[in-house]
């Protein structure tokens, strides 16, 4: 039996959106076992076209429908196995449904959707048509991030007492988005970035922080978002003390008004035989045990 | 006119409670502008004795009520100016209330006393009498927390969005009440420590963070207070999401069951147009613009 | 005109070698423009032939010879473009100078080759060929390090007055090489590390931080390598005190024996009007200016 | 037996060198063991007398001179028992000679003198009258750069094979004797400072923890001083490439034009079977073992 690579269809992450796209095509090329194999990878037809021809896509597609239609066509030896969605938000639903629909699997961008009900919705079709389907939060990738998940499942720290999740940011602590700040005026804008600003963009990440790597999730909890921009439908602020299951504490903080944070985020796992700590600008998972305290003055 | 120093009378921080009446005894002399001249070092009178005369102080007492009653009966030109009480918490209102009551000044270690009554009742007596009072929160003496207060006060970073003050230790991770550790048994005794066990302990400097640096206290407040090891009747950790004057939000953690944690405590104070950090481990108070920020990438 | 993807050939890499072979991989593919055509990934011919094909490599060879002599006879359309050589220090040469008198051109592992004679011969046949050839310095593909040079390009230190390079690791500060440690093993082997064995190994890319960054090349020294473990012929631990072209005084030192030292490198660029700082543990370059500095108390 | 503070006189340290008299005051002072009895504080002897009085000082002097002749005239009971000197290095030998020649103890300020001659002759003098004679380097009084010493000589990380240890400092990287600054002025000029600028004044800290913290001394050595600013007689950079007593090897670097570094010193031991490593930014000793590295990907 022969090897081949997987086909990956990428929706969105073309033009300005490269900022996200260029991660997600490096983790589909970089172990040579898969290849991009058909695109559309902005929302204009034309643009959609020439971007797959410039990132050396075979099958350029005007738009999502176009791809999915086309490729559910297309014989088993030919069609692409799954779409990657780096699109917007609201874009999100739309491809990820269709996709699933036709029976071709699926690798959407966090939040998964908007609202409550779309996510229902897709979470129907999948289970229905039965395709593989993941959400990413790409700080699970980390290898440091998956060692402290490994650890903790392997009982490296004990039960788990209590969890801390950040992530900071400070570049929305003006109103960016008066200034044709692209990045900033999606994300403000409850219609594109849906019903949370700060939480959904980037406390997500650190909540994933704490049912990745704890492997828990929250059952309860009392939140603070605030919108500490004026004029800003969408909080800029997020903080959140939880309840997890098994009655572990968490607390989880996210932040876009906190000046000077660049992209901070980590956690802080804490068990009853150690702590785990890790974050993003530490190459290490530092682990400290009882007893393997060093000596400070 | 001349000049003289001021002379201070110390209750408790002998024997093996040198580890607090040493940086007492430090901050006292260390401008040579103040001596010490009695002291009721240790709960037993002969050890008492003996204690302050190996700290060279001209009177030792056998106790704290000896001392206040000794001291108010001599000249003004003789007496000591004010006391500095370095005993467990349960230890504090006595002293306190009898020097206050004698006219002699006060400056007492934090938690002020162990129950809000006499908190109350002594703080009638200070403005009765109309004594210089003070309660002492050690880490407000720090240069660089010093300074964060005046930045704060200046208007460098504007308007004050948000705080977030920490204290983590993990020394109480383990039951070491339970291997006779004389710092770990009266902590966690309620007779002793009061109310509170972590939160009393070192969620107070937390707290004064607030209080001090961003000159904010604290309105409303949703507190988490938990005994994680078995068998404790105080909390070892204590998280906090309160609401300050103003609306700002603040959290608040400490902890003593973190393990690796050595005695790290530190804040942010997150503001309109800036942010200062400062953490024990660092040496500098760290000050981020808006567009000041450096690149990473 | 059609665009079309660059194609590779890998020379070395497969098997245990992985850890070189896999960061190579991954810099080809990353950006789509560039596949994986052929491969001679291990010293054994089947091996050789296996690798290729379970890293998806369409042609694979029994070893570089055969890769470069059944390439050189394909017409250009499907001819390889480079070859990509990671081999061990001893196994540069003759893979490089086949490649460049076979018109094809070539990227390889530093240190280029064992011996000065071996360079010298390589150079003129690169030169007489007129084929495009590289040597390999990871850390100047750092986006940090780039932007380190660029900085001094655009003058933004002024005039250089120093620099400081290093490069510390501490793994064979014990006698790994008896252990049958692979990775140990030639590179304390004169025959197959070449004449130096920390300098040649570590001390290079420190000092490639000063011709990269620095933009300034040695023109005399001093050093001092030591052999620290007993047994063993090639420097463990390379110190040296260079004067570069224009006067300027660099230190560069590397280890092999710093025990607790992971891989740390970095350099500091001392200007007359700023100072460039950048380490491998930090995400960030800073740069620091005259009257820009922090207070520190 | 009465047990007694002792006395001690001080000369320099008032006025603008506060700075430097302010820590010695305090270390004096900060067990209660000791007291200041005398002082010359300054040159002008209507200050040095005012000065005094200032600082709670109850013997004030017009000058080292008056201060040594009267205090050697007093009986014993009264008589300081050491002076600690921390005047600039020109005015060390002075009252360091003329003490030790009345017999009293003696506390001097690094460096000894500014010449070799007059360091032989003071050496010759303490060792005739038999006085106590201390040289001040400030940093062996850290907590943490005693606990490294004590390592060492505990054999926690085997032989020594390598001393790096370091201080740079930015603040003379322009022409600040230019503009008046007094502490720039005198560190410039050979006949104050000596004739060495950037190593007398911090080199010897440097230095110093190769002596105190490795037990070590150095017996051969390379060094390149250099005046980087224009117009500076005395060197303001100095790296030296040193063989030590046993043929270890050490680098001692210092330099005060590194813009950016505040005053960041620290050194790295790397022994046998462990590497300590202490920078003043750290308030931990850091201890590194073979097999006992973290991991780092």
């Amino acid at each position: 039996m022969s090897q081949r690579k997987l086909r990956v269809g990428m929706v969105g992450g073309g033009g300005p959106a490269n900022f996200f796209g260029a991660p997600h095509r490096r983790a589909i090329l970089m172990d040579n076992s898969a290849e991009l194999t058909a695109g559309a990878l902005r929302s204009k037809p034309d643009e959609s076209i020439a971007s797959a021809r410039e990132l050396f896509m075979p099958r350029g597609y005007p738009g999502w429908e176009a791809m999915i239609k086309s490729e559910a066509a297309l014989p088993e030896s030919e069609r692409i196995d799954y779409v990657t969605i780096v699109t917007p938000n609201d874009a999100h639903f739309g491809p990820a449904d269709a996709a699933a629909a036709a029976g071709i699997g699926v690798l959407c961008e966090k939040p998964l959707t908007t609202t409550l009900d779309e996510a229902r919705r897709l979470h129907a079709r999948v289970r229905s048509n039965d395709v593989p389907f993941v959400v990413a939060y790409t700080y699970t990738g980390f290898p440091m991030v998956m060692l402290a998940r490994e650890l903790v499942q392997n009982g490296e720290i004990g039960e788990v007492r209590k969890v801390e999740a950040w992530y900071l940011q400070g570049w929305l602590a003006t109103k960016l988005e008066a200034e044709n700040q692209k990045q900033a005026a999606w994300r403000v804008d409850p219609s594109k970035a849906g019903s949370s600003g700060c939480g959904g963009d980037i406390g997500t990440h650190a909540y994933e922080f704490v049912r990745f790597v704890a492997g828990l999730s929250a059952v309860r909890l009392r939140a603070r978002l605030k919108s500490f921009v004026p004029g800003r439908a969408l909080d800029d602020d997020f903080t959140v003390l939880a309840e997890l299951n098994n009655g572990v504490i968490a607390t989880i903080t996210a932040s876009q008004v906190t000046i000077g944070a660049q992209n901070d985020n980590g956690f802080r796992v804490i068990g009853t035989t150690g702590t785990l700590e890790w974050s993003i600008t530490d190459h290490l998972v530092r682990k400290h045990y009882v007893g393997g305290q060093p000596l400070r003055l």
